[in-house]
């Protein structure tokens, strides 16, 4: 059996046990709140991991790129939502998709697109935290483009809203209120559908700060969320998570020191662990990733505080070389990712253990675009 | 025949006319400065691109993972550096490819590995200015760790160095002065070495900084350089080379607008660009990239202000709405990257052009670890 120990570093590693409590503590959620969960696979990009967030849910899923669509839709998946505004020269591999019988939804934020979409589902993209693209709920556009939707023989599906701001909440209660505002976002535009007449049976919000917070989702039937299901520092950072809820993190071996400065330098840079700085705008700032034994113990206070291509630079959050641990030549490291979603997209595959360090399983994750 | 208008979006393109003039250029100073390039694969990771750079040149070629030296190797390459300091888990693969007939050699900065080489090729990691890993010119362990190699049965190479703080670098004077302190660095190590009794034949620099304004490479056996294949807007930051030299770019499409905040959203984030935000400490912050046309004239002072997975927001610079171009749902454009070995890392294939629109080939490119 092969182990942590035997294989070459960079790796990525999925301890499943983490990712199935996970998959439990949201699914628990979704009942509670009484909606399906639609889970976004963009997270994990992996069969074997979208089998366990949909068990007993609908089966429907959320991807981001018509990629992720054909590689779902041949492991199965037969209701997807391409949650990203559709580009006319995506159509035809739409349509493609759905004469191989698969129900593919799209989404967009106005008439243009809504009138070249003949004939597809369709869900109007609502904006409820000025996070990046949607109409405003007040918006009359909205019955526009339903109107378009409509009018070009197409389905309209319903609408849908991701609330990308809770990512930037400092407490509980703004992701509850955030929770909130998503919830009224979508509620206030499908009450707006409906009363010109467009019936719009899906009702559909997410992101995992809020899925994780929501106290109502009355008037909402389902919920996308993505990166509950391996979560990471960024979460863990507002209170979405503990760090011992992360499941993916990036072995990775000891090269070489800078002893005087307290450097370690070990084989994992950004090609290993993304470029994402997302917790450098947090009270907490854990550099390019925070540090583990190779057991996921973390490390007191060492971070990742630079990375170039293949190399990165461990030190103590102080600077002190003094409190660095020893770390020879040769010792490896686990480290937990700022972003789940954009250091997990730098492998094509994870090694999977639970909890120790025997590798049970190699599970292949979709690569490029 | 394809074209740009005719593939989906966000896709990496190649203009294969900057690329070979880049090329052209290095190879000139190379024989003006008399030493031979050994081309860094870790930015194309495209056996296309690096026929190119080795056309004219020993054949010899940098990596930056294994994966790179078995791609490399299995299309002929013979004589190949692993230029990251070598972890214990590897040997066991070093020794495979070297079995295969390949010579690869690798780097160390410390007695503890040089002892675990056995009968590799070595050179010591000399660290010219501070910047990661490597022995520092004046120390006694470069002679310690050449001892150890030649103790150990391995053979004693050389020496190698990188200044990658040249991409820090404010002014030409600068790089130049960079240029010389590498190459001091190197030429005291490798006396150090002779002086002990070590014969050491390889005296190897490279940042592309330096290799491009460096005056003289005295006592220098060779350079390496990866990114000047492609050029990127860190580069013509530091003026290393003009914008119309970038050789890289992303196609993305336009689908959707918030008018109201001068912002065009198109279907490329963070996974088509990359998080690599090179210019933020540059005079000229570039956000996540400088937008083009679909021909490749940059739209003037439009830029990619923020990225999520799979949108990007594209935004004047001054923030003002009213001088955003026109860019309806659908249009076409082209960013230049931050970084192109970061961007280009995104995907699996280049689709490349020459000057025009018209996609005369695809060339496959390395992914994953």
């Amino acid at each position: 059996m092969t182990n942590l120990q035997s294989i070459e570093t960079p790796a990525l590693i999925l301890d499943a046990g983490r990712m199935e409590a996970n998959v439990a503590r949201m699914h628990a959620r979704m009942r509670a709140l009484g909606v399906n969960l639609r889970p976004h696979v963009k997270t994990a990009k992996c069969a074997e991991v979208a089998e366990r967030c949909v068990a007993g849910q609908s089966g429907a899923i959320t991807v981001s790129t018509l990629a992720e669509a054909e590689f779902f839709a041949a492991q199965g998946a037969k209701d997807i939502l391409y949650a990203v505004g559709l580009a006319p020269n995506k159509l035809e591999h739409v349509r493609a998709l759905r004469d191989r019988g698969v129900d593919l939804s799209v989404i967009t934020d106005n008439v243009d697109m809504a009138r070249r979409m003949r004939g597809l589902p369709v869900l109007v993209e609502i904006d409820c935290d000025g996070h990046r693209s949607g109409l405003e709920p007040g918006d009359p556009a909205i019955v526009e483009v339903g109107r378009a939707v409509v009018a070009a023989g197409g389905e309209l599906r319903g609408v849908m809203t991701h609330a990308g701001s809770s990512y930037d909440c400092r407490s509980v209660a703004a992701i509850r209120a955030m929770a909130e505002q998503e919830r009224r976002a979508v509620v206030s535009a499908v009450g707006a559908l409906r009363a010109a007449g467009l019936p719009c049976p899906v009702v559909s919000v997410g992101s995992t700060p809020t899925a994780t917070y929501a106290e109502s989702l009355d008037g909402v039937t389902e919920v996308r969320a993505g990166v509950f299901v391996f979560f990471d520092l960024v979460m863990a950072g507002i209170s979405v998570c503990r760090e011992e809820d992360i499941a993916v993190s990036v072995l990775a071996s000891v090269i070489g020191h800078q002893r005087e400065k307290g450097w370690v330098i070990v084989d994992a840079g950004w090609m290993a662990l993304s470029r994402d700085r997302g917790t450098a705008k947090q009270p907490l700032d854990q550099g390019y990733g925070l540090v583990c034994d190779v057991d996921g113990r973390p490390l007191e206070d060492t971070i990742v505080v630079e990375a170039n291509q293949e190399h990165g630079v461990l030190a103590h959050r102080s600077g002190d070389p003094h409190k660095m641990p020893d770390l020879p030549v040769g010792a490896l490291v686990r480290i937990l990712p700022n972003h789940a979603c954009a250091t997990a997209g730098q492998y094509a595959e994870y090694q999977v253990v639970r909890g120790g360090r025997e590798i049970g399983a190699r599970w292949m994750r979709l690569q490029g675009h």
